[in-house]
């Protein structure tokens, strides 16, 4: 009911109270689970994280590492793209709340870490990718990739230029991860 | 004055009418001058670009390709962070106007990428950096360095975080270019 809300009247619009009221409950009672507006925003976020986790554990892409990288960074910014387009008020969210006030948003950055850690140790193991420090490697690599990822882009930006966009961060990001000079 | 106004007010809260009033003009005097508060929003925009522009000319950086990329993320990054601490209505603006109302944002983009694709063709002459396609190259390394540039991760993410973020993508950029199998 919540994301219901959101979706009408934007966070910014939203209060616990509205969301009570939708439910035809007291505030009490909603506020017995989520004591701030922020709580039950993360709450969302979380179980929408989970989804996108499953949906890309669920990818098995059996190709070799350079071609793997591309479609995971393809099938990521698609991910995105219809995330943001199903729930407009997660951008607000983005945008409106600090990290610090949404446990979920350090959680994602994690979980994206550690994607492209999975798909870097993989290139490793092939002999294709090498790399020395795995962890500081696959920031880097997040980092890289946010202009195809994070709202603040995606939205604005005609789907012809992202998928370029996407293919040339792929490139760069294949090219230094099979840089021989940096086993 | 238009600064001033947009500092003290917020751009959501400030029309052409507070800055000709600010100015002790008729709004019609302004408004011959610039014909909306985007307008006047993007003319502030292009005089800060150029002000960079300028400072990022005046770096005159005597080192190999890869110090000389490091040096100048560092010091883009340090340029920003004080651009958004001194005009802080520079955030709103690129949070709250899409990119095709702000043509100084397209600008300030190639910008970047000229700045890149110069210190790419440095490094190529000196034989340290390999490269077929510098455009696309420029702007996958101008994409890869958004997190230290944009004030949507900038304002929020500590000192400390940054300078292992900025060091960390230049690392990842650095080992690309660096690639003989890119020749």
């Amino acid at each position: 009911m919540a994301e219901r809300v959101f979706t009408e009247r934007g966070i910014a619009g939203s209060s616990i109270a509205h969301v009570a009221q939708a439910l035809g409950m007291s505030p009490a009672n909603v506020f017995k689970h989520f004591h701030s507006k922020v709580a039950l925003a993360d709450a969302i976020c979380q179980r929408s994280i989970e989804n996108m986790a499953a949906q890309l554990q669920a990818l098995n892409v059996e190709e070799p590492a350079p071609d793997r990288l591309r479609s995971v960074a393809h099938q990521l910014m698609a991910m995105h793209l219809a995330a943001f387009k199903t729930a407009p008020y997660m951008i607000e969210m983005l945008l409106i709340l600090s990290e610090t006030e949404m446990a979920s948003g350090a959680r994602y950055g994690e979980m994206i870490e550690g994607l492209f850690a999975g798909l870097i140790r993989h290139g490793i193991e092939s002999n294709i990718y090498y790399c020395r420090d795995i962890p500081a490697r696959s920031r880097a690599v997040a980092a890289a990739f946010v202009t195809i990822l994070h709202p603040v882009f995606l939205v604005r930006t005609p789907m012809e230029e992202l998928e370029t966009r996407c293919d040339e961060i792929v490139e760069l990001v294949n090219i230094a991860l099979q840089n021989p000079l940096a086993k």
